[in-house]
């Protein structure tokens, strides 16, 4: 089958690479029409992981069942199911409570919690930018997907990742209807933050970013666009809430935060989110942080360490929470809202590309050109 | 009347100052019979602070109502009081969600909230360390007493601060009963901390300091004591959970951690939570930081900044609460479980003074002078 | 002053009564310009609670503030303020834990908690249909709104008990995004609850009523009508659910619940949510039900038991919250979705009548006449 | 092998049945070394239930794992596990939110959730009292046992059922560390209720029956005996907590409640929480009652029908959470608290008898005879 194969910082190519296949009886195998290039496919790309070359990426799946397990028991061949990006196995302890993004089953890796596809450090699982997938644990990782799956694939492909990871950060938040909240980065988990909250009834949305075709779709959406190339951003906050501060706040962007310049600084998010959210707020981070980055700047951040504002954040009683999303958690009640016609997460797709051109697509986005807000794959039709 | 002014670093002494008495109708005035020295009360002790000298500290506070003002229906004279040392007005925003810790109406400092008895930057308000307080909406800040209180007085005047505190700190954490727990700093909030995980029947309560005599009342009252004078508390904490972490972690130490050869490191025990509890696991973080702290060695420290292994915080997935006790969330339950005789916090007590003393008792606590582990001052006799 | 009061059974009149006056240091003195009939005042205008006679009606209430008490800080004259319809003290037990509407200092009854406006059973306190209204502990008690209350009046009213109200309902159900809800009863509380439920993204919301212009309104909003003088609810719920029931219900009709054929039955929608409601679901109750009831048909329901399905309840595992509204809870992240225009409650009022009007207006709203959905009256002009 | 058989109303009898053995290749199978009769299992012993003749009874089990099917990962041969009584698959919308008491997989009646072994309509799956099990989805359903395992076997069997359970209850109904619970009945689950009120630090545990050596064991533990065959519950609780109410309840009869003069009264142990319960408190249900309840005394029980006072209920604002336990939310908390010492729920058992002795324990344990208050069953040895 093809798939999409990195092969070293910045190179990516579609090549003929060995059918996925079932190889568990718990496994299940999806043909993937829908998989998008994700923002943090860009962290690999960029050889700011230690992804290994050789590998399939794309851990944001959707597609139409092929083969099953003998031991599955509840999803059919024919059945169009959404993938979350996590990989659980539904049984050890971080699963049963709910967070399979902290499965401690399917990371091989001593004392790693939490695997998923195609993904630097999350276990030796291929990604779906690929003719197909296998999916460990079919029954517990695949999402059903109601019969209008075909016509709104770039809708129910949001469910996998973004668009929970998104929600999950007004979530960490703890975010309430009526509440204001400042968003930290208005790339496609940024603008699918905005998007929950604004579901969710926040009362003021604001959105901190540069780039003027992702601000655009933050106003159109109804959020308040602040732009940090023109203005202070916790400045524009306090001025927006008579100098209280968002009642909430979300990070969007990650480690590879950077000013306006071009510099990095991955505190930069973090303190911003200090001084911007109120007194007694919690502050939900999405953006990924990594414990080594070899590629970084300077010594601290190259491992992982970043310099907080922790006494102000101390002196307000914050709550902070962190990490990847527990799409599982979300992804029921979003497929749900899609399927109702009150939410539509397509939004921010601007390209939808054949699985061969792929590496134009990831070039684009790596470069932020402008208007390549997110980018769709579609390896195989819909009609099989 | 009597009390215990701060004349500047390291220097304290007992004088004759203006009467407390009553400015508003919401006052109360309070006869105190108990009043502890606090941890924190070092570093305005120590000069770490902005405190102003000419000031009463004193935020633990214990005593009989002498005077009501004339807009106060609950309190009556001749009630037994233990003042939460939050001062609240019970209307704001912060007030009515239960968080007075964060009061918006009673620190007159713009854009800051939350105030206290005693305390720097916490409102003009003077401390319990003489022969009366003056109470601001004495309704909402007096919790009454039952008729033990004379008898009990140790134990109860534990209930405006540091039992509270302990506990807020386990409740930040999110911690559960038959969990597994790591406490950094075995002082006298951390002592208090362990024994509510204890009470709350956490699986293992694990208690990091280096001082003898605190490690020894942990132990006594069933903690796990880790010498880190002795030996790496990250290691020993992996070593006794088998390798995964505790499931939840509490900081009780604060920005003047230390190293056992005495040397200032204002984030050692954040990176060590971070290090020893476990992915998904939660931290509550109830030692004082501070947003600006002139007396720091080094530049970042004087801003409160700290360089934090955010990169593995943020892979482990925790949640982190931080800040001061709303203390009225707890004082309730608390001094029931110490009226039925289900809890006993006096076992911190080590030395009983008269007010007269209260500079020597500065002088031994701010030492760590061995068994010096709590001092509690009595300024007035129980019978009035 | 002139203000309704009620004779007795269906007899209501506009009268010359004493002028409300500041009476306590803490009361604040309103004006009030806007002030709704509610459903629960036809339980007292038909003779169905022990309610006094001479007693001044109305807990729905908005106004200036025209005169504070020498102990308030926070309120000042010339405030535009809603109140909520509890009166709380902001410092027993219950208010303090964020429930003023089981304050224990406001009602003087022993044994009983929570006090009301112009309400059988909850206090003496007269009600706000009339020119001036006194407000205990005004600080606590007084919403403050922001410079276009004037203008916004009929939105900014239903802040005061029937926003929040069915806010709560979907609260109590524990009611999220994506989720679907079957609401018993489209009469304004339902109606609330309805937008509420559609405000914080539930995917279905399915109301039932008979009523074919309170279900044009719910239809209008977005939800599904359920008419169930033509059809069962609960079969109708189980069609659009597919056979699993409403993950949520919320009741809001309360104990003169009646069949299409106007007979009694008090226990009718609580089994229908029962039924309606899948397994593992909630149900948010804030429709009346009373301890006593002397006026109705059977020994049972006069000592407020109903005969309930309490087996199956169990095997489904529901959870169930019942009781009046915190409105503090809610109100002031409901005011700021009307400030901000995300929110306008106002869609439900059919009739503004000068306050000489009121008696036609309670008679027409009993009467559940086609058109009369809610009615709001305007004792002061807005400019005094 | 050898089964415990229900052939009819209190008759059961040890019989040679077909093996247990794999029959998918996520099951598990079990050699039995304990298992208990419950409460619940008398429910069916009486007749009182649709439980077919021929089906073997027996939900809580513990014993070492023989053989596993090809699709499990976690649980090998030779592993000591204890089995929750729920069965759960681990991937439906339920189990995926803690709740596999309601597992949508595992019941294959249309339009039920929730599963068990050997229990009426909760499945075709027998049950445990017999020296295999076959246990379904084993890698979500087995809780697997440390090394000390065969020593506490009769502490660790506890954790298959009633010691969640009673956990449950108070969590049902939300019970906080200083608060006072009332609990109706001293039964297994009862006791289990009382002792996780007292690990968690209730301040005071009231426990309602009337069998003398039910109240001395609750005694023994710290709880204070409540005897309603020579006062009134409601009067004696109102008492203790001057006059309030307990702040929460729980209930563990269930539906065959009855008076001290033996009528049964199924309304009975509701309605005195309802009454007993304080304004605002919560109430948790883990006493089962049923939807339908062919040999009930009257009409409207036989239908599973209640009469609740509700308008108390409602007027107190009361929240009520009701049904099966999800053992899997408990049981490893619970686990460990054994493990290290610091819970020991085999004080209640009264009785240890081989297999063939079991229609012994079921005749005794029904007739309530003194001082059979649990009895554990041991069909094989601990050495295999």
């Amino acid at each position: 089958m093809k798939g999409l194969v990195y092969n070293g910082p910045r190179d990516v190519g579609v090549k003929e690479i060995p059918d996925a296949r079932i190889q568990k009886p718990t496994d299940v195998l999806v043909r993937i029409t829908t998989t998008n290039i994700c923002g943090s496919d860009l962290h690999m790309y960029e050889g700011r992981t230690d992804m290994e070359s050789g590998r399939v990426l794309g851990h944001e799946n959707l597609g139409q069942v092929a083969e099953v397990g003998n031991a599955i028991d509840r999803i059919k061949v024919g059945d169009w199911v959404c993938l979350p990006f996590n990989i659980g196995c539904g049984f050890c302890r971080n699963c049963e409570q709910g967070l399979p993004n902290y499965c401690m089953t399917t990371n091989p890796a001593p004392g790693v919690a939490g695997a998923a596809y195609g993904f630097a450090d999350m276990g030796p699982y291929d990604g779906g930018q690929a003719e197909y997938l296998r999916v460990p644990y079919g029954d517990f990782n695949c999402l059903r997907l109601p019969r209008d799956a075909p016509e709104k694939q770039t809708d129910y492909v949001m469910v996998s990742d973004i668009f929970p990871t998104g929600d999950h950060a007004t979530e960490l938040a703890d975010l309430r209807a009526g509440e204001s909240v400042v968003i930290f980065g208005a790339g496609p988990v940024g603008l699918m933050c905005a998007y929950s909250a604004i579901l969710k009834s926040a009362s003021m949305v604001m959105i901190v970013d540069r780039h003027p075709d992702r601000l655009r779709l933050a106003e159109k959406i109804g959020a308040i666009p602040i732009d940090d190339s023109k203005t202070s951003p916790v400045e524009q906050v306090m001025k927006l809430t008579n100098g209280r501060g968002a009642d909430k706040g979300c990070e969007c962007v990650g480690y590879q935060a950077h000013d306006p310049q071009g510099h990095e600084h991955p505190n930069m998010t973090m303190n911003n989110l200090i001084k911007s959210v109120r007194f007694t707020g919690g502050i939900g981070v999405v953006g990924v942080f990594v414990p080594t980055d070899p590629g970084a700047p300077d010594p601290t951040a190259q491992q992982g360490e970043i310099m907080v504002d922790w006494g102000l954040h101390w002196f307000k009683g914050q709550r902070i929470g962190s990490g990847q999303c527990p799409v599982k958690r979300y992804n029921r009640h979003l497929r749900d809202l899609i399927a109702v016609g009150k939410a539509k997460p397509s939004f921010i797709v601007s390209h939808e590309l054949p699985l061969s051109k792929a590496p134009d697509g990831y070039r684009h986005f790596d470069a932020r050109d402008e208007g390549w807000t997110k980018v769709v794959l579609h390896p195989q039709p819909v009609a099989a």
